[in-house]
């Protein structure tokens, strides 16, 4: 089995069937040993974070395949904490498609002048540069097309999509009375140039709340993943 | 006269007609004493450049009415360095709009990943917001609609507006050999609610560059004025 890549909370192998082979690790995103999920380093590393992340991914991407939403999901396997998926391209050198239903994060740092924090957003989409080094800039949809990361097309595409696979998000989590506050989303062409859903639906890329209090990604599962 | 207002670099008052007489200072903006048309703190001053940008703005809102855009201009007087203007309020607490020919300053700050210094960019529009406090963030036309701030139809009027008047400018700095790498407008609203150019167009809002040599906004006015 092939190493493809060691990110910061994943490491990707190759199978021989073309297939890859996601391994969740136990580091998570934060700063300063407190976890966040926009930030660009690894903060702590929690024991069965991974697994648990997994647990929540598993969970959510069944749901959408249910729904006949494409992603890249084949099977996963908790106890091993991997996850089998179909390879694919991310545009560009990646990005990341955020929902937001209410005003927090960076969305609250910009845009301060005219929101208040945790008001109301309408399942508002946008979409940022992975890049470390510049603090993941967002990008609007008409630079996205000038610099050849994503058409128009399919910028209203993964718009929708984004806001669907929110919904199924936040209408799993209401069950158990948690709050979506926003969610962070990745999406790849697969070998059909079909835009799906890549890497992972847990803790890490959302905010939950409950009763107005904020949700760490490991009680998350706990909380969801009966 | 009354003053309504006292800006980085103008002052705007109000006469008895009701339209508003707007004073250009001799500061411009920038950082540590040398001039950058994107900061937000005035950073020297210079005697005659409120003058001379006057006297730029006055050509290209001469050439602009010609051409029938809707502009608050009314006339100039480059002596006292004032012109005269219908009052117009502006989206939100104030957006800028930027039309870019060539990849330089915040765009490439912020997209350096995927482009070089000065590359060609086909008249990019992108949008702003004027908030010293968070660095003029940029906004997408999504979210300038649900804040409220401007809707789908104005922003699709300001986009085509903007490509309009720069591609004016442009023109016009051809006529000496001078490109137009940036330009950064501003617009309001009038008392009819139709959208018009509003502010200046001096050196000061824009990136021009003679032989590949950047001129500084005093000295575009020289070559540009006769």
């Amino acid at each position: 089995m092939k190493q493809l890549f060691s990110g910061k909370t994943k490491d990707v192998y190759e199978l021989s069937d073309g297939n890859y082979l996601l391994e969740f690790k136990d580091d998570v995103t934060g700063k300063d040993g407190v976890f966040d999920p926009g930030a660009n380093t690894v903060g702590l590393t929690i024991e069965g974070a991974g697994a648990a992340g997994l647990r929540l991914t598993q969970l959510f991407f069944e749901k959408l395949k249910e729904k006949n939403i494409p992603t890249h999901y084949i099977d996963a396997n908790p106890e091993e904490a991997t996850m089998t998926v179909v390879p694919a391209t991310v545009f560009g050198q990646g990005l990341e498609v955020i929902c937001r239903y209410r005003a927090v994060g960076s969305f609250l740092r910009r845009y301060g002048k005219y929101v208040e924090e945790g008001q109301s957003l309408d399942a508002f989409v946008e979409v940022t540069l992975k890049d470390d080094e510049r603090q993941d800039p967002p990008i609007s949809e008409d630079a996205l097309d000038m610099l050849g990361i994503l058409t128009k097309e399919e910028y209203s595409i993964l718009k929708e999509r984004t806001k669907g696979i929110s919904l199924v998000v936040k209408e799993e989590l209401a069950k158990k009375d948690v709050e979506l506050y926003d969610i962070k989303l990745e999406f790849g062409r697969d070998k059909n140039n079909q835009i799906i859903l890549i890497d992972e639906i847990s803790g890490g890329n959302m905010r939950a709340y409950k009763d107005g209090k904020y949700i760490e990604p490991l009680d998350l599962e706990k909380l969801i993943v009966l």
